[in-house]
């Protein structure tokens, strides 16, 4: 009943094929990896014909349970050159479910040097010329296939910075209101798909079934004890609606973990002005939307709609950790500006993450002033036109470093460090370091331990307790991001038995399984263990399982911490 | 009696020390690649505080042993990350040696980001600051030098490429005309040099004594008996003194092995109008030197002088890799145009060879069209500017691949492949794949018996063959790094017995020893391992002894080859 869409870009053809045994049971993250491990030899070039760029939502995708709509995307990643997840919020994960697709594998790559689109609906899945769109943003993008397709469908695409092939490049995927404001950024799958010729998936959900359950009622009752468990939680139901994710931003600059001038403080005196209670004033001030979802079935709505000084549409919500990139990790502390870096981020389709770092690399090679808010959003510009200094920027904060000769580059497999100093909140330290994704947050999200005291209670500035909170977290990570689930129902899940309980039966609801909770646990390491092997293949390493030097030299204010958990500590991380 | 001159740039202090015992019996490359494995992290960052700049005449240096005068320069690469030493003629290998010097280690950071130079002599040996020769040119810096110094002493000097710490900047050192025309190019050790605050060292040879020698005598003896070899033989007796190295371009033009069209065709059709008979024709026309040697001692003298159609002095004689670098591969036949990207490289301190890959790379990318030879010229000036489009190509073909979304990017370990194709000179290829120095032909130069038939004949388009000859000729190149003697002198040594029985015959009368010919292959092979020992801590695996994945897909005309050495046979490259 599911099927595999494969697309061969060097001959344009489409196919569907029932979904191989060796996938089966999988979804999301677990069924990228698992084909990417399968199908890609793991030297390959990443932008080359035998890398494979793969969307799949997950294995809850479709249904009723709430915020299970996340999409996933997979390649061989050209910024790290290892295994590559990202995923995202928006339309498109639900409505695949919801037509039966497990997957879509792009292959190939064309011989022409031309753009294509992809159009999926439940009897119709054909590719055509997309010419017309070369080198338009996102936004332009998707008004011009709105028009064509109309607002009912999903879509993804990218931006210049895909088609330039760039290792900040990103993936976007429209969200409720139709526009490309989530996306699968890290890694640089953007570049993927670029290299594919491939400038836009159209999903048409229209004449798609219910998703089939095994048994609906158990389903049913399931779904509602998981939507109780995320209203009731504080930081789902009441934190995140009411300040976004930026909710965090004062949060982590009184733990002194907020990095700031290219991670050389650990507090950032103006932070204030930048976090989340701001957002919300400046929101409200406006007449902007707070607490907005980014997909059909979120009930979290960390979300809003921000607005210009003149009330006109800008941008969505910044995410805390889009805030932090331009904000205090430039030292720049203008909502305003931020929110016009992070539009032009999801325009030129970049990782915000990556290119908040790429130009406070910058700044810290003297290209421009810490502070300069104006010259930050001319480097944004540079990247959009595509010139030399936009193209280092677009390639990612190592590239900056080699082009400007900068040695404090925070990256782990040649991926940009997210929000939270790991020297201050050691747990995070762990996964950046080791997750086989290069530094990436979402990986093992600590900070919830570490700092909000979510699932326990594990001191951020002792070594004590980091390797194994990090390793449970990734693991069961790696669990949600196979069911699609948003990763903020981990907040809920950690404290709540029985939104984890819930999850299980929904599972076996669905699919007329009986797992148990500790299936959920050896799914997560199946899914690990599949990376790794990847990486291994590619030519990773213990020695790749590290933090930068300078976090291990350099003491980080207000307390002083270097980053001194050992690498044989750090080893240890995947003893499963 | 020998001793190690350690420089910390953190306190600015110098110090003299005895030789260690475990570095007693190496010298150049073996000596450098000793003291990274016993002194340097090999996770450190390349450009920080922790990695080390080692300079070593080699073990036959000062002496009257014929062509024996190289520098190794070894640190931890910043175009590869892993162990570097790039030797180089010029006149400061022999004025070590001669003042008893062993090595020359640069350690530690300075804090205040300024520049120093470093003074050695008999009785001295200090630090004093340099700002003043802060953006020079190696020509321009040399100049003010020699005022300074006087022109008996030797000079090693970075550019502004080693002062931004660009990956693909040298280290210049001055020949016996004084100019900077001298480099250890490849690797990026100018930026190693750069990032620890040194402009420039002085050598001033003066009051040196005549390095010691246990038996003079036989030392004699022998030293005759090696130079009789060097004069016999056909290449460095008659090809390299009357063409320069750039006799090759037509050779392996014939042999379809010249990577034009950044390594998409065999050969050129043009090529004879940038070799070296057309070289050694312009240079009598316009009544330049030819047959000059670049270091004292030197009798196979294989350079000239490059004038202009003015006939000023514009340049050394480009080197076969560099004529090759700027010319087929860029689809350039302006030999002229070419020494003067020559002469920029040798001013701006940065490799020819990843320079020429890296501006071969850019045309692939739409920068420039191939065969632009304004444009190429356009470009080296942006290196020499350091505009970010100059930043990009500075850092090496591996980031103008990134930066400007190309798949055809022909490094290995991130270092730029030579002149010489993989598929058609299969027993080179073997060599840039497997060297722990990334693609370098000089560390086993499979070309001599691929093509010239020197030292026996393995068919360079058959597989048969070529790891054994690789393998044979990494481990002799590594003991003749070690002895600080020209390569070329291999030519010799494959083919006339007498030859490497003199060798053996010097060392054993130079330092009173009774070493056999068998205990110098076990010193390249000790050498070579401890340069993968190095790499393995860095985080190498097997995976990074592979060429692009381009060269197993593209067949190269006119033999129509891929390169189709396999994996497994590569993995026993190491096997002694």
């Amino acid at each position: 009943m599911f099927k595999i869409i494969r697309v061969n870009m060097s001959d344009l053809s489409v196919k569907s094929e029932a979904v191989p045994d060796a996938y089966q049971g999988l979804g999301g993250r677990g069924l990228t990896s698992a084909i990417l491990l399968g199908e890609v030899e793991p030297t390959c070039s990443p932008i080359g014909p035998n890398n494979k760029l793969i969307f799949a939502p997950g294995l809850l995708g479709g249904t009723r349970c709430a915020n299970s709509g996340r999409i996933s995307v997979g390649a061989k990643s050209p910024l790290t050159g290892g295994v590559k997840e990202a995923n995202s919020g928006g339309q498109a994960g639900g409505y695949l479910a919801r037509l039966g697709i497990s997957a879509i594998i792009i292959e190939g790559m064309p011989e022409d040097g031309k753009l294509y689109k992809l159009f999926i609906s439940k009897d119709k899945q054909e590719l055509s010329p997309a010419d017309d769109l070369k080198g338009m943003g996102n936004y332009a993008t998707i008004d011009k296939l709105k028009n064509e397709f109309g607002e009912k469908a999903g879509f993804a695409s990218i931006g210049p910075a895909g088609e330039w092939k760039l290792g900040a490049a990103s993936v976007a995927f429209t969200d409720m209101e139709v526009r490309p404001t989530r996306h699968a950024g890290r890694g640089g799958l953007g570049a993927v798909m670029g290299s594919k010729g491939l400038k836009a998936i159209i999903i048409d959900p229209s004449e798609s079934e219910r998703v089939s359950l095994a048994d609906k009622e158990a389903f049913g009752k399931a779904a509602k004890r998981f939507a109780k468990a995320l209203t009731e939680h504080a930081v789902t139901g009441q934190g995140l609606p009411t300040y976004g994710t930026d909710v965090l931003i004062n949060i982590i600059n009184e733990a002194g973990g907020l990095p700031t001038r290219n991670f050389r403080f650990g507090r950032f005196e103006t932070a204030d002005k930048v976090g989340g209670e701001t957002l919300n004033k400046i929101t409200i001030e406006r007449k902007g939307e707070t607490t907005q979802g980014c997909m059909t079935g979120c009930i979290i709505r960390c979300s809003g709609t921000y607005l210009d000084e003149k009330g006109e549409y800008l941008s969505k919500w910044p995410e805390y950790e889009t805030v932090w990139a331009f904000g205090p990790n430039c030292e720049i502390d203008d909502l305003d500006a931020i929110a016009r870096m992070d539009r032009a981020c999801d325009d030129i389709g970049v990782d915000t993450i990556e290119t908040g770092n790429a130009i406070a690399v910058a700044m810290e090679g003297g290209v421009k002033e810490f502070g300069d808010t104006a010259g930050a959003e001319e480097l944004m510009a540079e990247i959009g036109k595509g010139t030399p200094l936009g193209r280092i920027l677009g390639s990612g904060a190592a590239v900056v470093g080699r082009a400007f000769g900068v040695r404090r580059v925070p990256v782990v497999k040649n991926q940009a460090l997210p929000a939270y100093d790991p020297r201050t909140v050691k747990g995070q330290g762990v996964t950046y370091a080791t997750s086989p994704m290069g530094a990436d947050h979402t990986a093992g999200y600590a900070v919830a331990t570490n700092i909000m005291k979510v699932g326990g209670d594990v001191d951020p500035l002792k070594t004590e307790g980091q390797v194994k909170l990090s390793r449970d977290l990734q693991i069961a990570t790696a669990a949600i991001d196979t069911a699609g689930l948003c990763l903020f129902v981990a907040f809920p899940v950690l404290d709540i038995p029985d939104a984890f309980d819930a999850i299980v039966d929904m599972l076996n609801a669905k699919y007329g399984l009986s797992l148990t909770g500790d299936d959920i646990g050896s799914l997560g390491q199946r899914v690990l263990k599949m990376e790794r092997d990847f990486n291994k293949q590619a030519g990773f390493t213990a020695a790749d399982d590290r933090l930068p030097e300078f976090f291990k030299l350099e003491k980080l204010s207000p307390h002083n911490k270097v980053f001194d958990i050992s690498d044989e500590e750090l080893d240890t991380v995947f003893n499963f």
